[in-house]
C-alpha cells in the first residue's frame, strides 16, 4: 500500500515545495512530442479515439439506462454511449465504496492519487483528442490545457490536500503541571481525518479536465468519494479519466466506486437531485452564474466551490511596446473564439490616446493597431483554426451575431467552416466599440458576452478606466485583468484597485505569456473574492475544510 | 509598527509550535493568583465592576440611543448602559476603518493582536467578574474560562491566521525554460493578501469571551474589520475586551473602529440586520441550532462559521475504577448548572448493567451511583454555588420542571437562592430514567434539554448505546462523547462510531479532567462534521478562508 506513495514521493515533495514558493514548475510535459510520450503516442491515440466512436464506453457501472449526445464542435456526432446509474444508485454506491477510502491513511491516498494522474499523463494524447472532440479547442491547446496543465492542477490540489492532513498529528501526549506538587495530569490524545460525504465534480463543456481536476483530486485526496457529473457535451475527458482512476483503486484494493461518473443528457440533467442529495458534503462546480448561485442557495449545508464567470477587463494608459502589446492583445481575443472564463472582453483606452514607442496614439489607433493584429494572426484558415478552435455551442454564434448588430463594430466576426472539417464552425473576434457613460454600451459591456466578442471602452482618463474595470469586476465577477502602462504610479493605482476587487492582475504582457493563462503552482485561478467564484485553484482554503478532525483522549497510561 | 511583533514573537513562536504538536501549553495563568496578576488585582477589578455598574460605559462610540438590560444572575441589574449605532453606522465606520487595517502586515496585525491579548489578560481579574455577573457562572470558572482559557482560544486563532497568511509569498520570479535554445519566459509575480470583507461575531450568552474571541481574533488578524454584536444579557465582557482592543489600535496609528460593539437589546435585536448587509463577509455565531440555521441559510454568500448546539452522551460499559466514574460524571453534570454546549446530556447503560472494580453494578446501582456523587457534590449550598453557578436564563429553570414532570426522576433538581444572594436562582441536576425502545422516553432524550437535566437510559447492550448515542450526533449533533469501558475492542467500536459522526470522544475520564473541558492548541472544539456547528476552534479551515490572495506578474525587469 505504501508502494504508491514511495513510488511518487519526489513528485509530491516537489510539488509541495513548489506550491509554498509559486515558482515555475510542471511535473507532466507540455509538449505533444513523441520523445516525451512515445514515438506512436499520437497514432495510437487516434486510433483509440476513433475506436471509442459509436460505442458504449465501458467503465464498469451498471445502470438500467445509457446517455450519451456528445458531438465534436468539429463537426461529427461522438455516437459514445455511457451507463447512468440512478442519483440514488451513485449515492449508494458511493457510501459503501467511501467507507474503506476513509480509513486509508493521507500519505496512501496521496500515492493513489499520483498514480492516477501519471497514468492520465501517459494519456495526455487520448485525452487531448476527447477535449478537442467535446470543448471544439484545437489540438495543441486540447492536449496541453486538457491534458499536463489539467493534471498539474490535478498534482497541486494533492499537495494542498497533503500538506493540510499532515497538520493534524496522529497522536500526543498533553500533560497538564499541577500545582502543590501533584503529579501532572496526562492524557493521551489522538485525532483521525473524517471524512466530509461524497464529493459531487460538476464539470464545463469547455474545460472538462483543467477545471475538474482541482475538484475531483482534492477530495479524493482527502477521503471522500467522488461522483463526477459531466457537462453532457463533454463527458469522455472525465470518463477516459476515472476510467484510470477506478482502475488504480481496484488494483490497491479499493472498490471502484470510489469515483464514480454520473453522465446525463441535456433534457434530463441530473445536477440539481445530485447536489442536494443529503449524504452529498462537497460541491465543485464550474459554469454559468445563475446555476452556480442555484448550487450555492441550495447545496448550502455542504461545502462548495464555485468558479463561475465574469467580465475581464484590459486597461490601456501607455506602452513601451505598441507592437507587441496589439499583437499580445490580439492573441487573447482570438485563443479559443474567447471561450474561455479567462478571456479579455472590456479594453479601455483614454479618449485622448496613448504614449507609445511608435508615438501618440490615438484611440482610432489603438482599436486599429488591435484590430489589425487579430486580422494578421487570423488570416490564414489553417493557422486560425488551431488558435481559434471551433465554436463549443451554436448560441455562442447567435450572440457574436446579435451583439454586433446592437453595438459599432470596428472589427466584424466572421464565421466559417474550417478546412478539413464538415459542419463545424470557427469564428474570427469581434471587436466593437463603446463609450463609457454612454447607457446602451455601458449596458453591453457591463454583461459577460461570451464567446469571441469584446470592446474598446473609450473613457475620460486611465484612472476612470482601472474604477470602471474594478468596479465591474466587484459587480459582476472577474477572473483577470490586464493594465499596459509605463508609469509605475498608475500601475500601482490598478494593482490596489484590481486587489481590492478580487481580480488577479497581468501588468504589460507583449511576449509570450498572455492574460488568459494561470499556471499551476504559481497563480491563484480565481481568488474567491468577487463573483466570478468563491474559491481558488488552489490554495490551503480550498482543501481545509474537505475533511474534519475527530479526536479520542483518554488517561494516559489508562 | 514591528515592535509589538517582536514584542510577542517568542509566544507566537511557541503558540504555532504547540497548535502543531497539540500538546499541553497555555500562554496565559489559569490560577487566579495574587502572585501572578498583582496582589490587589482581585480586589482592584472587584472595585473597577463595581464602579461599573449603574452608569454609561464609554467606549467611544457615538450614537443617537442606548441600550443596556444586563442583569446578573447572581441577583442584580448591572444598570449599564452602551451606545449602540446603528447598523449603517456600523459598516461606514467599519469600511472605513478596515481600509488601512487591510493594509497591515499579517505580522503587524499579530503583534497588535497579541498585546490586545496581553492587556486583556492583565485584565481578567475584571473580565472574571464581568463574565461572572452575565453569565452566572461561578467566579473561579468565570475567570479561568472567561480569561485566560479564553484569551489562550484567541491566541490559538491567531496562531493560525499567521501560519495560513504566511503560505503566500510575497513574490517570485517565475521562469518557464523555452526548447529550442530560446531565453525562457520569466514574469515577476508578487501576491497580496486580502480581506473578505467586515467580519461578525454574534456571541452568547453563557460564554461571551471563551466563544467570541476565537472568530474575532481570527478575523482580525487576517486583515477583516469586526463588529461585535454580543448576546443583550452578556454584552460587558465583550465591552471590556473591545476597550482594550480600541486603545491599542488607536495607540498604533489605526482607527479604533477596525473593532466596533454592537449591543442590542432583547426586545430590539440587530443581528438579522447586520450578518445580512453586504458589507460583511464573515459570519461567526456561537448559539442555538435554530438561529444558526437562519444564520447558514440567510447569510449565505458569507464566510459563516457556527457553533451551534446537540445532544452529548455518556456510554457506560465497564470501569475499573466506579467511584471515580461516578464522580467524574457527576461533575460534569453539576459543572455551571449544565449550562455548557458541551455538557453530557444521556449515558447509557446496560439493562443488565456492568462488571466494575467493585463488583457487578445492576442498572439500579449505576444510577444511584451516579445521583449519590452529584448529591455529595452539591451537598453543602455554598460549595454548591461555586459549582453549579446561577441559572443564566430562567426557562432553564421551567424547563427543569417540565422536563421532570414528563420524566421518572432518579434525582430531582432542587433550585434555590445561594447563600448572599438576594434573587438569584441556582438548580442542582436532575436525573432521570429513560428506556431507550420506549417512544415517549426517546423523543425526551433525543432532544437537547438544556440545563441541568440528564438521562439515565437504558439500553439493550453497550453496541446499541454507542449505535444510539452516535446515530443522535449524527442527527441532532454533538460537541462532546465519553465511553467508560474496560474492554479495548468496545473503545474501538466506539471511537470509530463517535468519530463518523463527528464527536469527539473522551474515555474513562476518572479524574481531573472532565468530557465538558476542552483545551486551547490541543483538542478540536466542535469537529464541524455534525448538527453542532460547521466549525471548530481551531483549526486551518477555520481561517485560511478569512482572506483571499491578488496577484500582480508582469514581466520581469519589464
Amino acid at each position: 500500500m505504501a508502494g504508491l506513495f514511495e513510488k511518487h514521493r519526489v513528485t509530491l515533495d516537489k510539488a509541495i515545495e513548489v506550491a509554498a514558493a509559486r515558482t515555475y514548475w510542471s511535473a507532466y510535459p507540455e509538449a505533444p512530442s513523441g520523445k516525451i510520450y512515445g514515438e506512436t503516442a499520437k497514432a495510437d491515440a487516434e486510433a483509440a479515439f476513433i475506436a471509442m466512436r459509436g460505442k458504449p464506453f465501458d467503465l464498469g457501472q451498471n445502470a438500467g439506462h445509457t446517455v450519451g449526445q456528445e458531438k465534436s464542435p468539429w463537426g461529427f456526432d461522438l455516437g459514445i454511449s455511457y451507463a447512468a446509474p440512478s442519483v440514488a444508485e451513485l449515492i449508494e454506491r458511493g457510501t459503501a465504496a467511501g467507507k474503506r477510502w476513509a480509513c486509508a491513511s493521507g500519505d496512501e491516498r496521496a500515492g493513489i492519487c499520483l498514480e492516477i494522474l501519471h497514468r492520465i499523463n501517459r494519456q495526455s494524447f487520448l485525452i487531448g483528442n476527447a477535449v478537442m472532440h467535446t470543448t471544439g479547442q484545437g489540438f495543441a491547446m486540447a492536449f496541453q490545457a486538457g491534458g499536463p496543465h489539467a493534471q498539474d492542477r490535478g498534482l497541486e490540489a494533492v499537495a494542498y490536500a497533503v500538506m493540510e492532513m499532515r497538520k493534524v498529528p496522529k497522536a500526543a501526549l498533553w500533560e497538564k503541571p499541577q500545582g502543590g506538587g501533584q503529579e501532572p495530569l496526562r492524557l493521551e490524545k489522538s485525532w483521525r481525518i473524517i471524512p466530509r460525504g461524497i464529493g459531487v465534480v460538476v464539470g464545463c463543456a469547455t474545460f472538462p479536465t483543467w477545471n475538474g481536476y482541482p475538484g475531483l483530486f482534492a477530495s479524493l485526496a482527502t477521503g471522500n468519494s467522488v461522483i463526477v457529473k459531466p457537462h453532457p457535451m463533454a463527458i469522455l475527458p472525465m470518463a477516459i479519466t476515472l476510467r484510470i482512476a477506478r482502475a488504480v483503486l481496484v488494483e490497491e484494493g479499493y472498490d471502484a466506486d470510489v469515483v464514480q461518473l454520473a453522465p446525463d443528457n441535456l433534457d434530463q440533467p441530473i445536477a440539481k437531485e445530485l447536489v442536494t442529495h443529503p449524504a452529498v458534503g462537497i460541491v465543485d462546480f464550474t459554469g454559468s452564474n445563475a446555476f452556480g448561485q442555484w448550487v450555492r442557495e441550495n447545496a448550502r449545508d455542504k461545502q462548495v466551490y464555485t468558479e463561475e464567470a465574469g467580465v475581464n477587463s484590459i486597461v490601456i494608459d501607455s506602452t513601451s511596446n505598441y507592437k507587441g502589446m496589439c499583437q499580445n492583445i490580439a492573441f487573447s481575443l482570438s485563443l479559443y473564439s474567447g471561450q474561455m472564463c479567462t478571456a479579455p472582453q472590456n479594453i479601455y483606452v483614454p479618449r485622448g490616446g496613448i504614449a507609445t514607442d511608435e508615438g501618440h496614439k490615438s484611440l482610432e489607433d489603438v482599436t486599429r493597431g488591435i484590430a489589425s493584429a487579430v486580422e494578421k494572426l487570423v488570416s490564414s484558415p489553417e493557422r486560425a483554426a488551431g488558435v481559434l478552435g471551433a465554436i463549443q455551442n451554436p448560441a455562442t454564434l447567435d450572440r457574436v451575431k446579435a451583439v454586433s448588430a446592437k453595438g459599432k463594430v470596428a472589427l466584424a466576426s466572421t464565421s466559417y467552416e474550417p478546412p478539413g472539417t464538415s459542419g463545424a464552425r470557427t469564428a474570427t473576434p469581434a471587436i466593437l466599440t463603446a463609450d463609457a457613460g454612454n447607457p446602451a454600451d455601458d449596458a453591453l459591456v457591463s454583461s459577460e458576452q461570451f464567446g469571441p466578442i469584446s470592446f474598446i471602452v473609450a473613457t475620460n482618463t486611465t484612472s476612470q478606466a482601472i474604477a470602471l474595470a474594478a468596479g465591474l469586476a466587484r459587480a459582476k465577477g472577474a477572473i483577470t485583468a490586464a493594465i499596459y502602462s509605463t508609469s509605475g504610479a498608475t500601475i500601482v493605482e490598478a494593482a490596489d484597485a484590481f486587489a481590492q476587487a478580487g481580480v488577479n492582475l497581468s501588468c504589460n504582457l507583449t511576449g509570450g505569456i498572455f492574460v488568459n493563462q494561470s499556471a499551476a503552482f504559481s497563480d491563484y485561478h480565481v481568488s474567491g473574492a468577487n463573483p466570478a467564484g468563491n474559491a481558488s485553484l488552489t490554495d490551503a482554503a480550498f482543501v481545509a475544510n474537505r475533511f474534519r478532525v475527530a479526536g479520542l483522549r483518554r488517561p494516559a497510561g489508562g
